[in-house]
């Protein structure tokens, strides 16, 4: 039994000086989904000739910033996987090294995986909505992970969303029991483009914008900590009458 | 706002001697549950006459095994509380160290917020049954932890039990997940009392049996992992159509 309602597949062409090469993926997943990857499978051939190191390398730079950026429910499973292959029919000069057409190569598989993934959030079982999550400034790598898996997991924040209501409540304190460090006195929240939490406290914002990029079906949540350079970002949705009946009812 | 639908409260009188001593205990708290208590009220009055540090102690005991045992949706606050009074009135010997009248005073205080702690997670945010969950042999105590917290905070868990469905491959999942050590080999898993899970494999169950324990208002979920002496037990509830309602539209 699938629960995917749509179809994700993408293809991209580069050039390589003069060799055309193409890639073509399809992903596939809409439940039992979070960091690393499970429960999905994705698929991608490239007619790219590359040794197998570099595009096992290159693999694991796109699927960190993608695949295992997305989250449905926070539930997980041991049937994950991703492969890539290249047959080399492009008959470009194998990539060996990280050189100019590598990062070519590189943008391109990225851009496909973060394709994929944004749309198996927005697949996400009774999703309504696709939100971003993005976490700017914050002091460590694991800080700014931290918080973005705990808000995208918050059943208390996915509910929120599916009823359209701007609860920076919701969203502070999720990022406050992952255990990252922050300071709220320094935080900024955005909902969308519209600032509703700054320096320790809560921002008059007006309503009405405010339930108009709620009502949208693609939300931007980002959190600045301004404490230092690192940056998260992960895709989920949110949390519907839908889920539920998709996952107590499958049987009947 | 609040969201509780039944009030929570307990009395006890406990014999010391020849003096009553009694306990009377309150509780508040639905939602955005999950150890460490958040986010709940619990008020206990005694006229018991004991030392602060002894008081402290056995409140401590006492929390760690029920209001830190309770999850509804694995979201928390920072406004929880669990306050203690004691006058002394009484008139018993002031309990000074760890002696048997001690021993009969704390036990009747874990009773009190056991009960308490139950009745929060059977009054949980659209909760329709109460779930109580289990591990036995653990190697270690942390294990034996992280398994119950991740199962308890598992929506796809608890909506298979919203659905009645003896799902037992999203318990040993979520298990999985929860990063605790133990071997599916040795792994036996009951719903009720119900074997479902054995030695690494599905157990033929009478699915009308399972049916009929799953209909019931209170499921006990045990997991004997084989390996330890180290057990765990937390409370949670079923996740329902209700909680989505309670927590998406709660402005309307």
């Amino acid at each position: 039994m699938t629960t995917d309602l749509v179809s994700k597949e993408i293809s991209v062409e580069i050039k390589l000086g003069k060799n055309i090469v193409k890639i073509g993926a399809m992903a596939k997943g809409s439940g039992m989904i979070h960091p690393n990857m499970a429960t999905m499978i994705s698929t991608i051939t490239t007619d790219l000739k590359i040794s197998k190191e570099l595009l096992h390398y290159a693999l694991k730079q796109a699927v960190d910033k993608s695949f295992n950026r997305v989250s449905i429910d926070g539930d997980t499973s041991v049937c994950d996987m991703v492969v890539i292959m290249a047959n080399g029919m492009a008959n470009n000069k194998e990539l060996m090294n990280k050189n100019n057409d590598f990062s070519t190569f590189q943008n391109a598989l990225d851009f496909i995986c973060k394709y994929l993934a944004r749309l198996i959030a927005k697949d996400g079982e009774g999703a309504t909505k696709l939100v971003e999550i993005n976490v700017k400034g914050a002091e460590t790598k694991e800080d700014a992970y931290n918080i973005v898996s705990s808000i995208a997991k918050s059943p208390l924040v996915k509910t929120a969303i599916y009823g359209e209501d701007a609860n920076w409540g919701r969203i502070i304190t999720a990022a406050g029991y992952s255990g990252a460090f922050f300071d709220p006195e320094k935080l900024t929240i955005y909902i969308g483009n519209l600032k509703v939490f700054e320096n320790g406290c809560a921002i008059k914002f007006d309503e009405n914008q405010a339930k108009e990029i709620l009502s949208n079906d693609e939300i931007i949540i980002t959190l600045d900590l301004s404490l230092g350079n690192y940056v998260d970002r992960i895709w989920t949705c949110d949390f519907s009458h839908k889920y539920i009946d998709i996952n107590a009812d499958y049987r009947s």
